[in-house]
């Protein structure tokens, strides 16, 4: 039984989507962001980081979104979410770190400015981020046209989930990251799957990606 | 049999530091960051990343720093490197995570300014760099003084080294993280270890942390 601290739209997502696609028994708890209460003190007891998610497993607090994907995919070896032990496992593993380490972390310097000094970000700090992001893009992008349409190729896995999860909180930037094709191609396939439309009725966040025009 | 394309006190240490735990058969192949090196057109069919380290298995490259631990680990069970699965793994994970996540994104934020669109950071964006990284420290530390003296308590296991290396790199900063006792307890623990000492003496890099004088 998991009880899942989350808020919707946020980093929790991942572990919400990985919940439902391991078919797991859950509960879940808001932790509203808008109302800063991610820093209550009864929060901070779980989570002293003083962010969303939480994930609590018998009674014991774990953090961190990557970690907690791939804490359930190894908790459910039949859920699909990791391929088995070997090269394939080694790659995805390898995704993981690269959008926790590469990508989100990118994304915490573009929406916290005040982790860098700032209130509002300079003209050239949000030019230097916005390349980083769209350098990671370009990157992704490549590889999946060649080698996609998921991550590990023609099958998805819990990075996709992830990698959707991180494109998602770019559809606000001037170049949101569905502007590269074979990502779009990725979200529309990762965004059709059961876990993902169940995730939108339950948390109630707003239709993305845009319908496809061609 | 492991190769291992690395460069002297750059993030290929942890993994180096692995591979010496884990008593495995490998190679080194120096990539000179001081010359660039890991923007040459080879390396980069290897990591098109263009950072070091890149391990090669049977002719595959693997990248990033916190995901090749974890591939050690997994592939060398009786390294003590990793816990068993449960409670314990799930905790691995998350400190592994967090390091790469919270603060070796911190450090690249700090080490390349061009990142954030600097020549060299401002006063303001470099203060707030030093209080985001100190904050990590904290955390650490105070964890380290109820749990310690590893992360995961009694036994040093690769989060341990994941940690020193990163401990490391602050050595020049204005608050390096040895100023916190109970991570200057864990940097004596873990360099005292043989793979230490052997890193030390194949990579040819500068002795650390200082003596103790208590």
């Amino acid at each position: 039984m998991y009880t899942l601290y989350y808020c919707p739209g946020t980093a929790s997502m991942v572990v919400h989507l990985a919940l439902l696609e391991a078919g797991a028994v859950y509960e879940l708890k808001l932790v509203d962001v808008e109302k800063n209460q991610q820093k209550d003190p009864a929060y901070l007891q779980l989570n002293p980081h003083g962010v969303v998610p939480t994930l609590v497993i018998d009674g014991r607090p774990y953090l961190e979104s990557a970690a907690l994907l791939m804490l359930i995919a190894e908790r459910h070896p039949q859920s699909g979410l990791m391929p088995a032990a070997g090269a394939e496992r080694d790659m995805w593993r390898q995704w993981i770190i690269y959008l926790s380490h590469g990508l989100q972390s990118n994304f915490r310097n573009w929406f916290y400015p005040s982790g860098l000094g700032y209130v509002k970000h300079p003209e050239e700090v949000s030019r230097a981020l916005q390349e980083r992001i769209a350098a990671i893009w370009d990157q992704l992008d490549q590889h999946l046209g060649k080698n996609g349409p998921y991550l590990l190729g023609a099958g998805c896995s819990g990075a996709d989930l992830y990698l959707t999860m991180l494109m998602r909180w770019s559809r606000n930037m001037p170049r949101p990251a569905t502007n590269w094709p074979a990502l779009e191609n990725l979200a529309h396939l990762v965004t059709a799957r059961d876990s993902w439309k169940k995730m939108v009725e339950i948390e109630g966040v707003e239709a993305w990606p845009k319908s496809r025009t061609n």
